[in-house]
């Protein structure tokens, strides 16, 4: 055994913010910390959502021993139900992580074929060679973990994604006694949160939160509210609901995933709804407007949420007036501000009263924070994980400072093999990893030549050309037929489309006559010689599309 | 005269940020302030830019007297060489704004067919009905006005794009003097700049970025400096070579637009480069390291521009180092926030230093800047402009938090039309208004319908069948094509195309069999049964695209 090392191998959750996913191994064990999904962005096209690549784990599916999940968010346990049919191995995690991991499956049909372990905070489990012991941390959602990974070369913790919160609004602050006894009896590497690690000073308290909605239910006593958050940030509708209560006014929740994670977490008690306080949403007419909460989903502007259906008039139940105050509990998400202004823009211009500064805080720990994570843990070895690379790197630069010298400061990729004990830890290998594109129902059939295709497509559309011809002959069969698609808009006048049938007849006509048939090496020439003749006459570079059709 | 009413008709500028363009007429005279484009929003495939729809001038062209421009940025002149071709009545505009003008005329050769006059701050212009007075404010750019335009049934204020700066780089303060005389002397409306109308207190002066820059060189004094900033912004790089002056550093201007903006400046004495500093990027190899700067274009990680292409290792000259120290010398505009963060992560993947916070001032006033000129200006009438909704609303509220009647304040919409006198000011009618899409050289053939095509095309690609078919016989002729592109990756084993065409084949003959033959009806057929088909077996919806081939 003495020989063996402990290779840490993230699988995701490097590059980018999503995708969580990193496999522990040594020996015969590996254990895989997280399975989530990463939403696409702009430049893929036509995609619903991205998953990890898991090959690794499929090879090697006889050693690995379960999935410890550190929280429920869907950049952490999003993948579960496309990954577990191939890498069915126990799954180990807190209470209101496994009922938000269990509604999953449930839609799936998965609840049968799958083994499930709750895991308490404190408790330690025992997978191979590996000892795991979860460890209570605050996040923007609760029973969120950091794990103490126990290895035969030495202790590995991980933060999960963490904030450090005195005074949460749900259970107990992060365990940072724990944490302290650990970085204590020694820890060979800490892999830590690195989302805000290039903010200064400390994310504040969820609490906070509660006063700011005080003093908007106090202001807006007179019209109806509106208030927009993420569905799975339990303790913020927690806090809207208490001081809905205490303003007397009755809450209604929107939107499918708001219902879901409400409830799950209100039968495990995650939340507590004082009696009478919940209201169908079909019974929001019999109350006075003024006397009235709406919780729901589409802070991010997303399309088919709640807040959007309001925004376009096109709700079922909700429309909104001049009267309104709609609050935005949340920050628009990097990539979302765009999607978010349009949102406001649309609620503002049918006369609602808008808020949507500071009614948020973060659920990731800022520079002083991480200081005291690294103070407290004392790791040899710094792995700055769960960020793009500027995220990555200011954790990193941050370890330096608390005096880690830099070979100890690993910012690692996605697929890379770290092996690492107390002598030595570098990259030596790699293994297949990645993202996999999932779209409609056929998962993974999305190549990166698909997705080019689709940014030719709708840069400046499609152009199909069609030659009917008799490759005996040597001769067309017809003119050829053209048409497009996103191109140009073309009227009835216009001679573009008949100067491009002439000018491809001719460069057909000529290509037969002098060179023999070969049908690709025709499309190659078409595909070429149209792109440049629609460049010329259009300053655009559409898809040329060449169809044979040989009649001999 | 006396019946006549004063009209401002915004053929651009409100909804969007960008694109600003507003005509004022009376009687026979109409007056058009400023000119510009607007940047193509993420739904808008392949698209350049954008520019205003001016049919309205186009048909009352013998009653237009002119374009009276704000300032040199591309959102108030970048549409001048598009529509003075059609519209082509004399510029009055600052020296500085003009040169920028004709620097994009000489590159059109439109210089010789265009009429246009320099005006001064405080010099009043006469344009049939109107007399129009430059006064001086602060912005992002040098030579930008406010307008008093003085017109039959009273006096309005348009603040083009502005801010307080009590101590400006280059040249005077605002003119606060003159807008407080203005409004002694009683003004109708005030048309005010709502970018910023969202944030509280005061934008800083330009000036606080040239400390903050002495900080950064003084600190950075051993590495190489690059700073990415706004080619326009002519003010901050006369703070940087200042700062690159006193430390004793070299400078090399990079980036076309950059290039330009900085040579039709410095042309004019707008900036004063000290003899000796500005030296060529060829030159660069001669000096040490750090004793150069780099200023560059491209701190919105626009794809084509220079800090682009030095963070993907394509710049010609400059090879991004883990000695350099890259500073963002900007803010992202909003959408632009995932594109700035991409080349943050690629030039901090090549060891670079990177600082990007707090070392840019926005060139648009804040609140308390807009109710001192609400205050100083004193108007009847305010009609916040400039800005999507929201940040016309809360222009809005403002005014009416100074006093303003909630009647005699106006947010339009491009296309409104505005009778306006001190009696009365409604919206009586809409003229022809709007974005039109410029992509490749043919201006405006980019309709709704191509742009949706593009969405499509862009979701899921493209399934062209192409059916020989005989319409005499009703036979077919071979067996259908089918081609897809941008859909999903088919290998050879794949029978998904397979099936397809004997879908098709079936579909088709059963058609051909049934009914009378009618190439319109058999392809709306096929592209609703294809689609449904590959939905079905894919999950996913590819634009069908049928072609006939008829050979009888």
């Amino acid at each position: 055994m003495a020989h063996k090392k402990l290779k840490i191998i993230p699988l995701g959750g490097l590059e980018t913010i999503g995708m969580n996913i990193t496999a522990f191994e040594y020996g015969d064990s590996i254990v895989v910390v997280d399975c989530g999904i990463a939403f696409p962005e702009d430049d893929m096209l036509g995609i619903d959502l991205v998953i990890p690549d898991v090959t690794y784990l499929k090879e090697n599916l006889d050693r690995v021993k379960g999935f410890v999940i550190t929280h429920g968010h869907e950049d952490h346990i999003g993948a579960l139900p496309f990954v577990i049919g191939d890498v069915n191995v126990p799954i180990y995690t807190t209470q209101l992580t496994m009922g938000l991991i269990e509604h999953k499956f449930e839609e799936r049909g998965l609840l049968d074929s799958t083994t499930r372990h709750i895991v308490r905070h404190g408790q330690t489990i025992e997978l191979g060679a590996f000892r795991i012991e979860f460890i209570k941390t605050n996040h923007s959602i609760q029973d969120a973990s950091a794990l103490a990974i126990y290895t035969p070369v030495g202790t590995i913790v991980h933060t999960g994604d963490f904030k450090v919160d005195y005074t949460p609004v749900y259970g107990d602050s992060i365990d940072l006694g724990r944490l302290a006894e650990i970085g204590r009896e020694g820890v060979l590497a800490l892999l830590s949160d690195s989302t805000n690690a290039e903010e200064e000073g400390y994310t504040m308290s969820e609490r906070t939160v509660g006063q700011t909605l005080g003093g908007i239910f106090s202001e807006c006593s007179d019209t109806r509210l509106i208030i927009a958050t993420f569905a799975s940030n339990v303790d913020r509708v927690q806090q809207i609901i208490n001081t809905a209560h205490q303003f007397g006014r009755r809450v209604v929740v929107q939107g499918r995933s708001m219902i879901n994670v409400i409830g799950i977490a209100s039968e495990m008690g995650y939340i507590r709804i004082p009696y009478d306080t919940l209201i169908d949403i079909s019974e929001l007419d019999d109350y006075p407007e003024e006397e009235t909460v709406i919780i729901t989903t589409g802070s991010q502007g997303e399309a088919m949420a709640g807040l959007s259906r309001m925004a376009d008039g096109k709700h079922k139940w909700i429309h909104i007036k001049p009267t309104d105050t709609i609050v935005f509990s949340s920050n628009p998400i990097p990539g979302n501000e765009k999607a978010v202004s349009k949102i406001i823009n649309e609620l503002s211009s049918r006369g609602a009263n808008i808020i949507y500064q500071d009614v948020h805080v973060s659920g990731h720990a800022r520079r002083e924070e991480l200081k005291l994570i690294y103070s407290l843990v004392c790791p040899y070895y710094a792995i700055p994980v769960h960020g793009e690379y500027r995220h990555l790197r200011a954790n990193a630069q941050l370890a330096h400072q608390l005096g880690i010298p830099r070979d100890r400061i690993l910012i690692m990729q996605t697929g890379d093999v770290l092996e690492i004990d107390r002598d030595n830890a570098e990259v030596t290998g790699q293994v297949t990893a990645g993202p996999i594109f999932v779209d409609g129902s056929r998962i993974g059939d999305i190549s990166t030549e698909v997705m080019h295709d689709r940014q030719r497509l709708a840069e400046d559309g499609v152009l199909v050309a069609v030659i009917a011809l008799d490759h005996e002959t040597k001769e067309l069969r017809r003119e050829p037929v053209i048409r497009s698609k996103g191109f140009v808009f073309i009227d009835e006048t216009d001679t573009l489309i008949d100067e491009a049938k002439e000018f491809t007849k001719e460069k057909v006509e000529a290509r037969l006559a002098e060179t023999e048939y070969d049908e690709e090496s025709l499309k190659k020439m078409l595909r070429k010689s149209l792109t440049d003749f629609m460049r010329k006459k259009t300053g655009r570079r559409p898809m040329v599309f060449p169809v044979i059709v040989d009649l001999p």
